[in-house]
């Protein structure tokens, strides 16, 4: 199954993918409306599977002609995951590492797809990474690596947009990466029965007004989604509604020669084979 | 005013100190509660004034004789500052920074005082970090440097408990930062009109065991609270509910030869001046 959040005319809905491809739907309010994904997600599994019955009697939604939202409008945690493919690692002047470089975003520094991306007036150096984003659905705390994957729920796509100069102002890249407008999520939730485990194997590309900027495998990942579960769980409990923002593969703009930053007007797309097409424009501030 | 989050026998309580320093309060369900501390703190001060004006017509709380909880359960962004004080980025290897470092725990990692600050089974270097909270009570972006007092709503204390090996076994400190149960958070939301403006010049110590481990004045902080709500603030919306965790003095046990870190039955006590004493104990997982 796939979710779409979205908005129309200033009410928020919830729409499923039929088998076809086409999207249905209700808006908050209306009678069977099961909650938003957020709440879904919280609830587990068979929620999602109750809320894709009642949304596919609902009403015929064009995605192309509604705003779309981030799958998740208030993640618990946004874990993302730096360095984790080694030729970005490389590209990026790191040694590959040997645990999992972890950084976190703020609910304020989402965006859903369509939306624009915006570059903020104090920098020039707002980079593209597309990254594969894995939702957990289950709790739990001590997770061993084997039974890893029996916690997630779903796949979704992101942008985790960049203001470079600011990520290295200081040893900790927290207001680099957290720029209001600049982590961009979504189209869909995709649940995990529909992926392959763990997301593996799955062709990831990002492109910039066309032209391929990252190309790559999630099979190139460091640190396996299984494995990252395993060990943040070690010290955190984690929660339905956390997600993982997986790590970037090599080709950001930051490291091209000479570089290659966002500017307004620009496309930026990220593609993940199976999951879906993430598209957001560019606006300055 | 100063409030405290607490439960007794399963209910979740609000008090208010009163004048004499005594505190009444109401649980949640009775009559006139006006509702959690991080709702009233997002409908911002005057929502604080009505409801100490009920509170204080509530039943008496014993603070020794009930649960005490975080101020706030769900602070929108824990924004935690990295090197604040310049003697401790000196024992901690670093330069004195010329711009914040910041990083983030998630709310899981929160607890209140008087409650048991838990050292994982994983490591044995767990390290105290007194340090002021200063929480935001009226949203903004791009404040300047002379408005940014305004939006604070009032002041609380921190120990930002830190996992060393695991603070340090990648470049960002994310991991070390938020283990279950290690971020300390209370006992009091007092209100910045009781405290000097921005908090500063307040004698700030912190106890292991009774003894002085950390003693300094917040007037030592590199950014100050005014500094840091600018800087940020240049890059991300602050919205009533966030919280500053405005960095540590010098003294913490990393930085000791041989090495304190606590340990199992230890009491840690961290006093900041006008504001409180936030008390709790250790406890292996």
């Amino acid at each position: 199954m796939r979710f779409a959040v979205f908005s129309s005319e200033g009410r928020e809905g919830l729409a499923v993918a039929a088998p076809g491809g086409e999207f249905h739907g209700l808006f908050s309010g209306d009678a069977g409306y099961p909650g938003s994904l957020d709440s879904l997600v919280r609830k587990g599994r068979s929620a999602l599977d109750a809320a894709a019955v009642v949304l596919q009697k609902g009403f015929a939604v064009d995605l192309n002609e509604v705003t779309l939202h981030p799958p998740l409008s208030a993640p618990g945690k946004i874990i993302c995951v730096g360095l984790n493919y080694v030729d970005h690692s490389i590209e990026s002047g790191f040694v590959v590492p040997d645990y999992p470089t972890i950084f976190t975003r703020f609910t304020s520094s989402l965006l859903g797809a369509g939306a624009p991306i915006i570059r903020p007036t104090v920098s020039i150096q707002l980079d593209y990474e597309g990254e594969m984003v894995a939702v957990i659905g289950v709790a739990g705390r001590h997770i061993a690596e084997q039974d890893a994957l029996d916690h997630v729920i779903g796949y979704s796509i992101f942008n985790d947009a960049s203001v470079r100069d600011y990520q290295k102002k200081s040893p900790q890249w927290t207001i680099g990466k957290n720029f209001d407008n600049t982590g961009a999520f979504g189209p869909y939730l995709v649940t995990a029965d529909e992926v392959s485990p763990g997301g593996k194997g799955l062709h990831i590309q990002t492109r910039l007004n066309g032209t391929v900027v990252q190309d790559a495998s999630t099979d190139d990942m460091v640190f396996s989604v299984a494995r990252l579960i395993s060990i943040l769980s070690e010290a955190i409990t984690l929660s339905p509604g956390d997600i993982f923002v997986t790590g970037t593969p090599a080709g950001v703009g930051m490291a091209r020669k000479p570089p290659l930053f966002m500017k307004h007007g620009d496309n930026c797309e990220v593609e993940i084979e199976g999951i879906g097409i993430l598209r957001n424009t560019v606006q300055d501030e």
